[in-house]
């Protein structure tokens, strides 16, 4: 059975074509600048990359073109759409009702509708792939994998906002958490890992990316995660400033006479790495060079990005009154081995103890705490692709 | 040597007059409804309280007043105003230039000043204390003790924002801390307690109180606490929200329309357990009532509180790699068996264990975890005004 996964964001168009029997992928690619001039697509297959510049007027054009290069006689994997058993999306909001993957129809299309309000950015271009799919391929099941589903679990106390109650009753202001599909696979993944029931484990699952987030996993499930209400809360981010004095953001506000979106947009594309380091660049490769170079706010800026992941960390061992395994995934969590040895030198006092020699490494699934580490410490590459791939295929099995 | 220590708030006046032989409280009382209709006084001296309605229209009058109460033949406990040494002032912000206690001359006088742009409520009237007790006493020597002092230790990246640097150059936004006075008290009591040197030790001090800070003290000094550029920031509080997403206050913005004096007004006043408890009241006591009496909000408002303040206890082992001493002060924390215990169910894991005989008390200095607790947990009530009161003493002496 071959499943596509869709990852529609507002001008861009992630796809994987995956071959279930084995989990495999074949084909995958990006369409970007779409609606814009310049458009274009990178397709791979059979590992040959393809770049084709195309003009790619909105995303049902995106999605057709996709379908072509999945059939085409060069770049083709299919020979018809038909083979495409079904599509998953990647769909960034759930609110509070949609809370577990689910099959797409009119009731759910209209759900995801109403969060747009709570994801401006996300829903709208998810909710147009749906659509440009539904009109290509109207008799393929469409599932919907939302980004906030994992977070589900958490408890209230968890979720609430300490703010007067009738915000959360009248706007939904709540935590919701993101990443969700990410924090599940690797949090499945490191339960496999230590051949141990996810029942059994509480884990520590640190998704760093340009946007990062952390969550507490207990018993297979997410109890807290420092993404909120949206993506800003929590961890320092490339852009993103995470948590800080509202009250700060309020004096700000005033002193440059700022609306609350002029300001949204400074906390969300000004901050974080990129608004401390000051070298306008915010992937942490380029502020890693800086440092070497001696720019003293790019080494700050990496201070202060590994001490609020440590105090994170220490916080959801706190929530969980305990923790088995700490989890590294994404851009930085996967490749930069000075990040993780920097976080993990705070956290000694779990019983936390580095494989220096192990820790040396990329993007490869390994334990690098020692074997007689208290906590372990493991590296997993996130696939959140392949989750939405495997909840596509179980919903449309049933 | 008499000392006097003054709290002056917007409406209040809070003193105490120690002798420092023994340091003794020889007398203590507050005026309230400072320029207000119905101002009283209430004053204890030789274990007797007497409550005097008087006219008070504003500092000067009240310092005045309570000079004479200080001498008069029925209350008084001194018989001159020469007979005090030095007066110590609470003063709530000393920015980045005021980062330990001072005599106060015409400099320190414009630096306090220019803070009450950043404490607009606390400031000013710090202010007007310090120049009525100045008019009326103009050879006494006035000494400010700060509420951020203590912790101008913070290192660089413990007290940055992840914003734009800019906002911190130009605005000196960053963390400030509060309740400095008293973690610096507890802290140093802890130490004592303990027997051991505050070099030696790496304590959390938990100040609970209807405005709640916490601070890790690390070899004595103050590394990282909750209250930040306001405040407003940290823990869940009586009336303030503490931490939360920065993009769920600009969605209420937009949503009711409020401007940033309104919202800071929300967040600091109609938020913590009075907004999420629901039954019109912030004190703990009423809420642990309405507990009790089945108020289902109450209970998730004492759950959320509890929750958080755990959090940050393990958020601060991790900033210090590791925690010998919890100490709990201020109100609550002095004197709420059922919150300690609470918040302590959460912490095991760091070694932690509590004899609930020993917890089960209130206001006492007392280690209440079990002598083979790997973390000792201390209850030690705060003394703010005793520390002003040495302060100022230390600084007359020299």
């Amino acid at each position: 059975m071959k499943i596509l996964v869709l990852n529609c964001g507002s001008s861009s168009l992630k796809y994987q074509l995956f071959d279930m029997e084995n989990e495999s992928v074949l084909a995958k690619g990006i369409c970007e600048k779409i609606g814009m001039e310049g458009s274009f697509n990178k397709h791979e297959a059979a590992g040959e990359e393809v770049k084709t510049v195309v003009d790619l007027e909105n995303h049902s054009v995106a999605v057709k073109f996709v379908l072509d290069a999945l059939m085409n006689e060069k770049t083709g994997v299919i020979k018809n759409v038909s083979e495409i058993s079904a599509v998953g999306h990647r769909v960034v909001h759930g609110g509070e009702d949609l809370y577990e993957s689910v099959i797409i129809d009119e009731k759910v299309k209209k759900l995801i509708d109403q969060c747009s309000d709570l994801a401006p950015l996300h829903n709208p271009p998810n909710l147009i792939g749906i659509n440009a799919c539904e009109a290509i391929m109207p008799n393929t099941p469409q599932v919907a994998v939302f980004d906030t589903a994992f977070h589900h679990t958490m408890p209230k106390m968890a979720y609430l906002y300490a703010l007067p109650y009738k915000y959360y009753q009248d706007y939904k202001v709540r935590k919701y958490g993101f990443h969700g599909t990410s924090h599940r696979y690797v949090a499945g993944r490191a339960a496999e890992i230590l051949g141990k029931k996810p029942e059994d484990l509480k884990i520590i699952t640190c998704h760093l990316g340009n946007g990062a987030s952390i969550c507490a996993v207990k018993g297979g499930k997410s109890v807290d995660t420092s993404m909120g209400f949206t993506p800003l809360e929590g961890l320092m981010m490339g852009t993103r400033s995470g948590d800080l004095d509202p009250a700060a953001v309020l004096y700000i506000m005033e002193k440059e006479n700022l609306s609350p979106k002029e300001t949204g947009n400074i906390l969300n594309k000004q901050s974080g790495v990129l608004g401390v380091a000051g070298i306008g660049k915010s992937d942490f490769r380029d502020i890693e060079n800086a440092v070497a170079e001696g720019v003293v706010n790019a080494g700050l800026s990496l201070e202060m990005f590994d001490y609020r992941v440590a105090k994170y960390v220490g916080e959801y061992a706190a929530a969980m009154n305990g923790v088995d395994a700490i989890v590294f995934t994404a851009g930085i969590g996967e490749n930069s081995a000075a990040r993780r040895t920097a976080i993990c030198s705070y956290l000694e006092y779990l019983g936390l103890k580095v494989d220096g020699n192990k820790n040396n490494t990329r993007g490869k699934e390994i334990i690098f705490s020692t074997d007689d580490s208290a906590v372990k410490a493991i590296i997993i590459p996130t696939n959140e692709e392949l989750v939405i791939a495997r909840d596509t295929l179980e919903l449309v099995k049933k």
